[in-house]
């Protein structure tokens, strides 16, 4: 069996023992496995934001690669852990819609993770990062088939904060998925289903405030200029050059955004 | 031989070399050896912190790990570099008090590394991380025996800020050992040793507001109410739902508390 | 053939999913590959940070070593993808003076990367990282020959930011390569170029703040006394105690320093 990559996606932060306590328990149960950090810098709890990024990361990582995502609030409570097979890899995550966006693109084959013979004992309430999903993804590196996990489910999350809501003709209203270093809030609204954005004139919303510009550089506006630009991922991006739109326009993940094109 | 893991613990920081440099080093000395970062961030200079944060960590790695700990405000002064053995695992840290939390639960045996032959030349004044415990760690790690390194010693740094000091029949003063990245302020108080608190009345006082809730999850509080939680490692922690206790209180790392059990 | 080395360094910051997918494109091409972070938190788009933190990282890495450094204000216009043999290691990097320090030691051979059979298509316009720095690396460590990624080249970018200019006969205008974690200013002026500054007055200009005391250590000073200080690649760095140069002098990468010597 060729060696499998394992991947990390979690809002633990860099700074206190939870990550590395994972790959411990990963190189305990399966030596010398590669292990990849997606980020460990998910905003704490922001779902959307680790669904977007594990969609944007995981199809330039090899086939049967295994990504293991740990954006958890519901920890301890009856939320399922998942195994999921699509696009030729895994995906080890809580069953909270963290995966909507990789869903999105082809069905994947979801299976509730249930056999806990694959867990770390004593489970503990609070940290399933170490007790389940890491051990899990280390015996699946190891070669167990999937199957042996638990039973193929079709009724998990499929959460749709990624799509905008048409709200009129020409008007739909997005949200902002993630702010991403430099302060630029990355929306849900995605070039591929406005072609005609850089051809007509259009009004976007955010934080109150109307842009209208469509800039395809960062330098080609003036300093504290609000501008929209399709980001590497395709994805409407609020941007100013040399600054945070974040902070200019009090907007976050999660934040309203409404699009109008004339 | 099996192939040892290295795992590192310092308070460089990832924004500069430092941490990079290090390993360089024992990838030169050691081609190939696996290194997992537990984290770069311990505040600095923090010796509780980064005491903390190693002895929660290392006993989900493998056996015969290496555990190399930089965190060392006396850098370039007499004090020794250690080379322990311990819990069947290996710890090459400065001697000053760092080790005291893992070497609470075991006794260990513990080296005064002296053999410069294994040092990197020459040995700076300011960064001993890369000349001194980051070649030991390789060297060790490419199997020399730990009696090569240096002489047995008794008389290493064993600190007590981890214990809480009783100062009345049902009073302790304890301390701060840490702030997580949520601002949650992780004590040395350790529900092994309070075991009553689950079932009687008591009050914490922490920046000199006293704190009189145990509550088993962050959500079941109001937003803003600071509240003890039992954190997966056992210790209290002063927290508050959707926001930072150490900002509210002003407490830090150090910061003393005060635990009253009626 | 050995198995080579690849480290990042990068202004992509560990929050986005950038570092990773690079990471991703390299495993694919080379699955095993062993990759080592320098940093991803140069500051961003500052070309002097990304050359000081390489050039003071890469001699510490075993020979062979590919490094990749993305620091690209550029990407996207015309400037050149390098291949860049130097010092028993390979660069690659943009052609825009990020290697400046590196190439000051030693004279490299340098090759403008033009054989696109070795890059992920479609090439994007923003994310070269990923498109061409990543895929030559993994290539090259796959063990494609030099020549066949390019032909060499003479008029690469070679800046001067690392060198101070001589403004009189003990006068020198110099500047900030680089603000460490703890606010330090890493300044270009190197105690090489100046043996005397341990023995004469000296003042130092920084933020219009004269600072004539040279320090061993940092605990030799009161708090919040500025100094400077020998850091431990030689430069000179401009430093307080238990504070933040950077803030109480209102300095920063590129910020102007002035040193006469008396």
């Amino acid at each position: 069996m060729p060696k499998r990559l394992i991947t990390l996606t979690t809002d633990f932060g860099t700074a206190d023992h939870f990550a590395a306590t994972m790959k411990g328990v990963i190189l305990t149960i399966q030596p010398g496995a590669q292990i990849v950090d997606i980020t460990h810098e998910v905003q704490a709890f922001q779902i959307p934001d680790g669904a977007f990024t594990i969609a944007q990361a995981y199809r330039y990582l090899p086939k049967q690669t295994i990504h293991v995502i740990v954006i958890d609030p519901g920890v301890g409570s009856a939320r399922r852990p998942l195994l999921a097979e699509v696009a030729g890899q895994f995906f080890i995550a809580p069953d909270n819609g963290v995966l909507s966006i990789v869903f999105a693109h082809q069905k994947p084959k979801v299976r509730h993770i249930t056999n806990d013979r694959f867990f770390l004992h004593p489970v503990s309430r609070t940290f399933h990062g170490r007790d389940v999903f890491a051990p899990v993804a280390a015996h699946l590196a190891s070669g167990v088939a999937p199957a042996r996990f638990g039973k193929l489910i079709d009724d998990y999350l499929q959460l749709t904060f990624h799509r905008p809501t048409q709200t009129g003709k020409n008007a739909w209203t997005g949200s902002v998925l993630k702010v991403d270093r430099f302060g630029n809030l990355i929306t849900n609204l995605h070039l591929n289903d406005f072609p005609n954005l850089q051809t007509r004139p259009f009004r976007l919303l955010a934080g109150r405030q109307p842009i209208t510009r469509l800039a395809l550089t960062f330098t080609e506006c003036s300093a504290g200029e609000l501008f929209v630009v399709v980001g590497s991922s395709g994805h409407l991006e609020v941007a100013t050059n040399q600054g945070s739109a974040s902070k200019i326009l009090g907007c976050g993940a999660g934040s309203a955004v409404e699009l109008t094109i004339y």
